[in-house]
């Protein structure tokens, strides 16, 4: 088997950066991107196999970038599609160089802190306790913080990152598990390239050594659906009118989320993801929900449907 | 008429306090807040009779901070209801000291930037045919970066800000209108709280010297109903169920959000908007949807009614 090219948030020890890992395996080959759109782009243009990007976290919910993207009003990503998604667990740690601190007995010789601005409001607790009124930096991503106070030498700072960025940056780990809720987590999708003969043929448990052929045949595995759409304007109850549509066929709205068209002021895109119970690869259903859908909205998509 | 105490996200001359002094006019006490969360507490044990908070931005979407608060998982707010809505065309100027520029023609002695992180945003086709490569750094609010650039007398720094922040802080207007995009607006909601009998002899219209009176009496006007709720999670379908009760009411769905409920994992608050055609003070359709909605939702709460 060829070895996948996974594109994802860089730099390398980011959250994205893991859950590459955690999904793919060690085998994938990894193409870290400066932004979702970078990795949106480059699964569409071929560059890269799959992408994994985060859509919403359990603490601070939807990932609005990454909606925007979804929502794609200028077709830009029209091969892309959804084909799997991944939970990871999200704990943050205090970091530092080694030299500057050794743990909770000489915290307070830490004058600095560098993070991503999410962070601080998931480690609210833990920093009121030990580090209130120290300056904070806010700083593109957790790995560039981790980055940052690996070269600062001459500053005595400390990062709030993952254990992993740690590894990478060579950063001695203060303290584990820093943020508020032990709960913490990101979900990440998965995309695809539609047109890419490649990647139609894995299968992702694969990867993580736990085959399909392990799942009893008869097990009914939950699959969940994610179509975006526009309703017409001039028509009053439409988006009532497209919602039921997933009612009629048995499907659970698990998620809505609306975003600008970027069109027309006021107009909506709107992101639905639904849930069923079937069997693996039939996704029969949301064929005839989009053959439904088209005659009640406009600019009608499925971005696809996969096993959760 | 006694003054109403207006409060809303300060500091003074941001386009919260512009929306204050457009909606509530010149006469209103206004009340400047450092959050939006202490906005809505000073409604809820009122210090203040009003507050006018940001929802939506045409261009960017949602405003999640106000969602959050207006899911409140806590019951802080359950005195505050929404009574109106105010429209602010959001216009963005170039802003710096007499004496560091004068215009286009000298925009190249310009060495830094500051403004709210949204407005980078909104500005780019502006920012990228003249201020290139140019350091930005993000402050709390553009009546911030304002007051900033007033202050720094040793530096050569422009603000993006409005032109009510050029007013106050004595800055120079280099360019007007910015945006990219000049039907840029956000929309604001009116908050009172429900046990005030003061605030329920205002009409909002007469603070506008446009009163009630000269509309003709039988003009349909489009009403607005916030509901907020959560769906039972072992109950597939509810959200479905849910949407159908506005619809058999003859309500359009014009807006549905979802945030974190913070309670449980992956559990959310539906915040929905619908709208109807009415005379003005009926809002017993509402009352009517609240009672069906209570039987397929959990902790579901009528927000208000009011003329769009």
């Amino acid at each position: 088997m060829e070895r996948p090219i996974v594109t994802f948030l860089g730099p390398a020890a980011s959250f994205s950066h893991q859950a590459a890992v955690e999904f793919f395996g060690k085998s994938a080959e990894l193409l870290p991107r400066l932004s979702f759109a970078d990795a949106f782009a480059a699964v569409q243009q071929g560059e890269a196999d799959y992408a994994i990007i985060p859509c919403e976290n359990s603490t601070n919910g939807s990932v609005v970038q990454t909606l925007d993207l979804l929502a794609d009003p200028n077709n830009l990503y029209q091969d892309v599609a959804v084909c799997g998604v991944h939970y990871l667990t999200v704990h943050h740690c205090l970091l530092a160089r080694r030299g500057v601190c050794t743990g909770q007995q000489d915290y307070e010789s830490v004058a600095k802190l560098y993070t991503h601005p999410q962070a601080w409001g998931q480690c609210e607790s833990f920093l009121g306790n030990y580090f209130k009124g120290i300056e904070r930096q806010d700083v593109s991503s957790t790995s560039r913080a981790a980055e940052i106070v690996s070269k600062g030498k001459s500053e005595k700072s400390a990062a709030i990152a993952s254990r992993f960025a740690a590894e990478l940056h060579g950063l001695l780990v203060l303290e584990e598990n820093i943020e508020d809720k032990n709960d913490n987590r990101t979900r990440f999708l998965v995309l695809r390239n539609i047109k890419s003969k490649h990647t139609a043929l894995h299968l992702f448990r694969d990867m993580n050594n736990c085959t399909m052929q392990e799942l009893p045949a008869y097990t009914p595995v939950a699959k969940k659906t994610l179509v975006s759409f526009m309703v017409r304007q001039d028509t009053p109850g439409a988006l009532a009118e497209a919602l039921l549509i997933f009612k009629s066929y048995g499907m659970n709205l698990t998620s809505i989320n609306s975003r600008p068209s970027r069109k027309k002021t006021w107009q909506y895109v709107f992101l639905v993801e639904c849930q069923t119970a079937g069997s693996i690869g039939d996704s029969r259903a949301a064929i005839d929900i989009l053959g439904d859908l088209q005659s009640v909205t406009e600019t009608c998509r499925h971005w696809g449907t996969w096993t959760e």
